[in-house]
């Protein structure tokens, strides 16, 4: 099995929670190293030697900053560089909306939500703001522009008290600039002007921008998104940090997790296959696509919760590697669910695909399979047995009928889903994004492609500067 | 622009409401036949004459019942030639479910899930659970093995009253029969047996299987998956019209829609690129993918109230066509959010894409930017604009961006997205479907890849007569 063990260098940490099921089985297949107990190690394809001096390179260049793309390198030390003085008035501003709001909107798209979104579903719940709780409901808002989202979450707050945390950098980006003037001329109707003030909340540039300008006229709380980091790399900078913090999610241990990885990873004895599974995973897909054609990988997991996780994956690997008309396409499965949807194309299907399976070792609740006398289903033979033993051997049984069927899989193993490992895992999956980007001689940090279908909507939208443009576009359609 | 246009056809029902918004351009590109006012054809691709005698020779094989799995094409008449006499008893479940239930579980897995909560998703709302409303609750359970799922559940409906509806044509696949386990367990704990018994709704099988069985035994009330209806193809037979009815949907407009689109493009007269939108879709896909190489498709849309149809869709199509170490590899993307994602990719990555647009032409709120005296993000000149027309705007953009970029476009416009429609474009997307897999000489309506991680599990689990399959494969791990 060609496995990739998060955990083993996170458990290093001593959370004293005794993490005892690292059963990591470690056997290397084709030129894969493996080490033995706990660690489960085993690339498994490709010219180890080779791999490892274009990985050496490439993180080389990566911690020296002579990398393509740079200047977008800041969320490499992050997790430890980051602004004390800033991160206490984040929990500061989370506490004040928890007390004064029951809801909070979050405006803003691509990486201003999708990491926010992945870490409140993983550690809250998918089904949050159906739950009972004491902090407030989140909603998206300014990722589209469909009306009818934007109507339902202004339906969906009613008269309730909340707040907006408004995230962009420019503060010129159409969708969340649209939702934002949507939403501010409500709370100022609701709340007056001043009123208002105090419940609005910009995570945006530094100085310069639309909406810092804004921010600073209206005496907006204002956070930082730092310039050398890019949307998709900033979950862990204050775009992430404040609304997962009035969630109620504990940001010390998600910043800690991220910490120990990011000095686990990048230090000097971690420059081999053999210790660092962000090597491990960049290795295996560099091989994958590049000898074995395999150009689509599906980011395959056993638990609802992570759905968003791969949402934000799927930005993360698509926007830094989908380039110069190559690079691999991200997909995800829900499973077991899509077992029963796509599972026929992945075990049968046109054979350019592999499969990435994100697995959670510890069981989260023990509810187990009853027995039942008259066994009319014939389940008894799982009676007794936890659900999440019987999700363990579909994963077991679904990795050997797809790799039967020539879908390679590689497995990540995480130890739990708690804040610590989640850290860990979003700065594992950068790292690794960034290092399978500079193997192929691509920018992992810019995005050239997003531009254009902007450039024809506000020439569509008659934007002025744009109207000679829009003219012509419209003959084209 | 290769424009299906699925609304014209539904447009002669002419249910008195007025559907003024058939703009369809009609220019046909390349070999794309136009035919003017209102019609919207341009297939575009591909030799016309040679894909009509594919097309012509594969509806032919469905209508009569020579293609391969004819057995499985009760769906194709269907809308009309349903059971009239349990169709009453539907609707007489549904109002019993609603006037004692707060929440109604659905139990299923594939297809006895995704067409309900794609239906549920679309007319009713993504957010359906957290509106106000006078309709139960509708949660999904049986759909993976997750216990955190599962446990949430039960957590969420906690002391209310409910009822479950489930779904299985053999009441032995492990996901739901482990599901409703559960449930049942804990409906009888809470009501006594007799309680519990008229709160379980099994959809299964008319005479066979251990749910029928159990049924029968218990006394629930049940209702029939035709045996001519494969899973992916029964969202408007009972596995779908009970739970979408409880929903509060109006499930006769979705009859009604299937049986015009059934009329409409099974006529004689529709056996023509010229008329025929099932066929335009199937014609462009299939040339795309045998002529251009495109072997992934993208299914965008702009409201993410469509996103479980495009799960609904990647089952219907992945299902059906992946098969023989072939077919078009289905993937969506929920726009414009995803443009701040996946864009990049579809823009500039590798150039093996399509992209199907599934666009919905009425606006359903009249949502518009606010004038702002400062302009401080310079968006006034989206002032008193609706975000539908900005949003339709934003299509445009990236529809000639992509298609530029080198990723072909096939867009498919509803008129709008109320019940009567969307059963048409159900019922589309089965036809299309069906014809695409007929055109590559597959079975459309068999799933041979999906047992083998199936029997793998079994073996793990030690059931019985499975037992030395396990200890081999417990050696491959």
């Amino acid at each position: 099995m060609l496995t990739v063990n998060t955990g083993d260098i996170l458990r290093e940490q001593g959370e004293g929670k005794g993490e005892g099921n690292g059963e990591g089985k470690g056997e290397g297949k084709g030129e894969g190293k493996g080490k033995g107990e706990g660690v489960g190690v085993g690339v498994g394809v490709g010219n180890t030697a080779l791999l490892e001096a274009k990985l050496g390179s490439a993180h080389e260049s990566l911690r020296r900053g002579t990398c393509a793309g740079a200047a977008f390198t800041q969320w490499l030390t992050w997790p430890q560089a980051y602004d004390r003085d800033e991160y206490r008035r984040i929990k500061s501003a989370a506490g004040r909306i928890q007390a004064e709001a029951k809801a909070l909107v979050v405006v803003g798209i691509g990486g201003s939500y999708l990491g926010t979104r992945a870490v409140v579903e993983c550690l809250a719940s998918p089904h949050y703001n159906l739950l009972p709780k004491t902090t407030p409901d989140i909603f998206f808002a300014g990722n589209c522009l469909s009306a009818a989202h934007t109507q339902e979450v202004f339906d969906l707050i009613g008269d309730r008290d909340y707040a907006v945390c408004v995230v962009s950098k420019s503060g010129t980006t159409t969708e969340p600039a649209a939702a934002f003037r949507l939403f501010r001329a409500h709370l100022e109707a609701k709340y007056g002007k001043q009123g208002a003030r105090g419940r609005i909340y910009a995570v945006t540039d530094r100085e310069r921008g639309a909406l810092k300008a804004l921010a600073d006229k209206e005496g907006y709380e204002t956070f930082v998104i730092p310039d050398g980091t890019g949307g998709r790399y900033s979950v862990l900078t204050p775009v992430g940090l404040l609304p997962i913090a009035v969630a109620g999610i504990d940001t010390d241990a998600l910043l800690a997790g991220a910490g120990r990885a990011m000095e686990a990873w990048n230090a000097a004895d971690a420059s081999s296959l053999d210790t660092n599974p962000a090597w491990q995973y960049a290795a295996a897909r560099h091989t994958l696509y590049r000898q074995k054609g395999k150009c689509t990988e599906i980011l395959a997991f056993y638990e609802p919760r992570l759905r968003f996780l791969g949402e934000w994956w799927k930005q993360l690997m698509g926007e830094s590697e989908g380039k110069e008309l190559g690079g691999i396409f991200p997909a995800t499965a829900d499973l077991t669910a899509d077992l029963h949807s796509m599972g026929q194309y992945i075990q049968q299907g046109l054979r350019n695909l592999m499969e990435t399976v994100l697995l959670i070792d510890e069981a989260d609740t023990p509810l187990a399979i009853p027995y039942d006398p008259d066994d009319a289903d014939g389940l008894n033979f799982l009676a007794g047995k936890t659900l999440h033993d019987i999700n363990r051997r579909a994963f077991e049984g679904t990795y050997l009928a797809h790799t039967d069927g020539g879908a390679p899989n590689i497995v990540i193993r995480v130890p739990r889903l708690d804040a610590y490992h989640l850290g860990g895992l979003l700065y594992f999956f950068m790292l690794s994004c960034a290092l399978s980007c500079l193997m192929l001689g691509i920018n992992p940090f810019d995005q050239p492609g997003v531009e254009d279908y902007k450039t024809n909507m506000f020439a569509l939208l008659d934007k002025p500067g744009y109207e000679a443009e829009g003219a012509r576009l419209r003959g084209r359609l």
